[in-house]
């Protein structure tokens, strides 16, 4: 059990590196620690289905989080602990190339408006029921909890972060990238690596806004609880609403908006 | 004149919009402002391009500002004033759909290494010479300059900001969307309409931080000074010094950090 928090609070070793910079003001030169930012390949079954740009790192755990926001089934993952091969090659039962090479939100999005793309979506995300209800007290707690563990934004002040923690409070899992969605797809990897999907008894912590994409992510991994240092977007909160999931918004400081699933606070 | 620069200054009126929230303390309702999220389709030449998810508003700007960036010549653009409407008409002279349906960054990714994601890069950005030179004094001034502008992100605290300047620091053109590469697509796409490409004698100034994607949009539209509030990332620096751009970050306050093209900037 130590073993297990350990693991999903270690940070990747890959966060950031030195480089020479110029205080804009004085002139005087100095060394400035920066995030590291590079492609990575994920294939399914020998088809290209995703480049994106990640912070190295827990990349099997991106790979596994990618694909469960895709809806494809992951039997087996191949990949290199060498950091200059930035390919990752997954296995799947099936695996329709034809809806691939493109994000959720892409192959959901009609272009013809929110509420379309919402009802689409619908229709492929899992039906989740929940009967969690958590604290108030937890949810404006969690930011803040996490903060220690954020490694690489400590050193650089560029990283998102995202965290899993249980209903009462317990972090299990911190993951940082310079994309959010791959900070997600990352703790929803481990996450998934242990067997803990659905998350229905947990809660997703995340230290910038609440996008469209990372609400369909959450819901995907079947998780009702987001809790984030900004604020959700529109299409964001309807789909949040659909789903019945709560959403609290600008944690700071024991403070905090709640939007959506008001009935799943206790207080 | 008066007009060109209203023009550039006049935000989006589908920036943001009204919901109920809960304060998770007091649980007391109120309202509260969110930004508005929504799928835009591009099509050039009656094929898909991309969806992406925007703020809407300026949609031709960001088409336009898009295309720009994947290197498509676009000779039309038909859009409808429709909100509801979430499609965009882009008709261009070439146009390979093969090498499309990706972000600039995916067509150029390899998969392989960062290294080799910029060597392919410079193959197809514009090389491009520039002789502009910027007072330190100036660029640190840019956020601040920025920010009265930034009325979507002033009222929901929700959105990026990007903005273009003169050498001489005079504000041209404000953008805001959920996506900062939407909101560096509007202005280069605003900027693009008035002829001013390419963009060597101009300042980028964002709200947040400094991608890969950021600088290479910058590079296809020929600026040399992107200034930020956050910081760039390993790759955007690497890009950034094969085209010795200037990248000045964390400016806040009077102050700021450069990390790249020392000598463009003047005391």
């Amino acid at each position: 059990m130590v073993y297990f928090l350990q693991d999903g609070l270690a940070p990747s070793p890959y966060l950031s590196k030195e480089v020479e910079v110029q205080d804009i003001c004085s002139k005087n030169r100095n060394s400035d620690k920066i995030v590291i930012e590079e492609p990575l390949e994920i294939r399914c079954n020998g088809l290209p289905l995703v480049v994106t740009m990640r912070t190295p790192g827990h990349d099997d755990e991106l790979a596994k989080g990618f694909c469960i926001s895709e809806g494809i089934e992951v039997t087996d993952l191949q990949f290199s602990d060498d950091l200059a091969s930035n390919v990752i090659e997954v296995y799947a039962l099936s695996f329709d190339p034809t809806s691939s090479q493109r994000y959720s939100f892409m192959s959901s999005a009609c272009g013809l408006c929110g509420k379309r793309t919402i009802e689409e979506l619908q229709s492929r995300l899992p039906k989740f029921n929940f009967f969690s209800r958590v604290s108030y007290e937890i949810l404006v707690g969690l930011p803040d909890a996490m903060r220690d563990y954020q490694v690489g934004f400590n050193s650089t002040g560029g990283l998102h972060g995202v965290s899993l923690f249980t209903l009462e409070g317990n972090l299990l899992c911190v993951r940082e990238d310079v994309g959010r969605h791959n900070a997600m797809d990352k703790v929803i990897g481990w996450a998934s690596m242990r067997d803990m999907l659905p998350l229905n008894s947990y809660i997703l912590c995340v230290s910038g806004r609440i996008s469209f994409e990372l609400v369909q992510k959450a819901i995907a991994a079947g998780c009702p609880f987001i809790v984030g240092v900004g604020c959700p977007s529109s299409l964001a909160l309807e789909l949040a609403n659909k789903y019945s999931i709560t959403i609290c918004g600008f944690v700071r400081n024991g403070r905090g908006v709640l939007y959506s699933g008001f009935d799943n606070v206790v207080y």
